[in-house]
């Protein structure tokens, strides 16, 4: 059930990429934009989705804040894997922005990904301007310096820190450098219908912690042809990870407990949670 | 007149920048971040403010987009000075970000800077939410990919060119690369009293090209000193200005008619866009 309807939803996002992107003038900038957001899981735009369907939400509004969700992802990993920052050359199997043009437009193309994340939540089409002024209100706080930047900093202050993070400094990285925006997908379609989006950022707070320790489970385990990327970096590094803290038992069974804990938070949805239920008890299974 | 409101406006901004700032977890990044807003004309969050008070909108409420623009501003200062792109070591007489901390943390910070804008601009305090949807929705299509980053694009692209550009070239260029924010900043003030912005964009226009030819006209004439950072990059480089395809006298006569246009496109605010219109006479007179 989550497989293909990830899938169906993926390729729904790939179609309003095309749509929006199609529209700017070609330049290397736009080309580069274009592809940093091809292939991919699409996680964060599948949660919009697939909580704005629990909430009778119209697809054809939730697909916008779905692409939009997609393209800060997309900004985020570009400025990753940036020299200055991850210094990676591969992402998604293929070769990263800054190695197919160059740094220069990598850092533009992150930076129009990251305003067009705005816009796509803003756009008429997504709904009253209540709607559309609390997600882009509610995504600024989950991104800037309080979210996902912040989760960033702490993680290269770690690289240069006296001794590895405890556990507690490594949740807290997680949460913001992961978590914050896998929370604001799930409650997007709550937002999206005016409704209280609190269980949904529950079982976010769980599935991101969970999605995670399996990633850093498959940094140590996992095939990286695969994966796309190059594994076993945090284990050179010498970084703390949660396998590191935790032991590659303890770290499994944790992530199997947040994925009962996740699934618990949906409790008052029903029968229509089945498929974020599956999603949860997917992440840790995957292998890629 | 125009003088000690923009030095009080600035003085304002700084405070409002002051208290956000402070709140945030205290990392390298956002001690960037506030670095990073410090000093400069902040010509923009001027612009918001004043055409504001132009519409009777409490400055209470205005000195949100106003401060949003000028982290925005900030945002594309920090990147703009990357070495990948303009490479610049000093930017109002001191180091850049990327000479004070490191690349990856000027990244960063642009990127925290860059969230903020938006952030600024939807909180409750700006006024209903369709005002708040409507400020983040022109923020961001004059920011990106379509506005501000396009001019950045097209700018790289033109240190590549096998020509110069010709003027039409350089003028939408640079209608992209600081029309658009200025523009919306004019724009700003009508948005929050959710008036028609169309006079005051026309003003911003005229305004923005004037500004960009008077700094090519200062890049030629000016004093490094007083600009607080390094001139005649331009012509070193072989890149086509304003100033290399009118010539000096025609360039200032062209700034000029420009600052006149800006001037009559406020004919309809009477007396109360008196200091816009000194704003527009300083552009041109100005020497840093």
């Amino acid at each position: 059930m989550f497989r293909e309807r990830l899938a169906q939803d993926a390729a729904r996002i790939q179609k309003q990429f095309d749509l929006v992107l199609g529209a700017l003038s070609d330049v290397d900038v736009t080309q580069a934009m274009s592809y940093a957001t091809q292939g991919g899981k699409r996680l964060r735009g599948f949660l919009v989705l697939e909580s704005a369907r629990m909430h009778q939400v119209d697809i054809d509004r939730a697909i916008w804040p779905a692409t939009g969700i997609e393209a800060l992802h997309a900004y985020s990993l570009v400025h990753d894997d940036l020299p200055c920052m991850d210094d990676d050359d591969l992402r998604r199997g293929r070769p990263t922005v800054h190695m197919k043009w160059d740094e220069g437009t990598a850092v533009l193309a992150g930076d129009a990904l990251h305003t067009l994340a705005f816009e796509l939540c803003t756009r008429p089409e997504v709904g009253t301007a209540d709607i559309r002024a609390d997600l882009a209100l509610t995504l600024a706080q989950a991104s800037g310096a309080q979210g996902m930047v912040l989760g960033q900093a702490l993680d290269i202050a770690a690289e240069t820190a006296a001794s590895p993070l405890t556990l507690s400094e490594i949740t807290r990285l997680q949460a913001g450098k992961t978590g914050a925006l896998i929370e604001w997908s799930a409650g997007a379609g709550a937002r999206l219908a005016q409704a209280d989006p609190a269980p949904l950022r529950q079982y976010a707070q769980a599935l991101g912690l969970a999605f995670q320790i399996a990633d850093d489970i498959l940094d140590v385990e996992g095939d990286a042809e695969k994966a796309g990327k190059r594994l076993q970096k945090d284990a050179r590094a010498g970084k703390a990870t949660f396998v590191s803290l935790l032991g590659l038992d303890a770290a499994k069974a944790r992530a199997s407990e947040l994925v009962d804990e996740a699934c618990a938070a949906l409790t008052g949805y029903g029968a229509s949670a089945e498929t974020l239920k599956d999603a949860a008890r997917f992440v840790i299974s995957r292998d890629s």
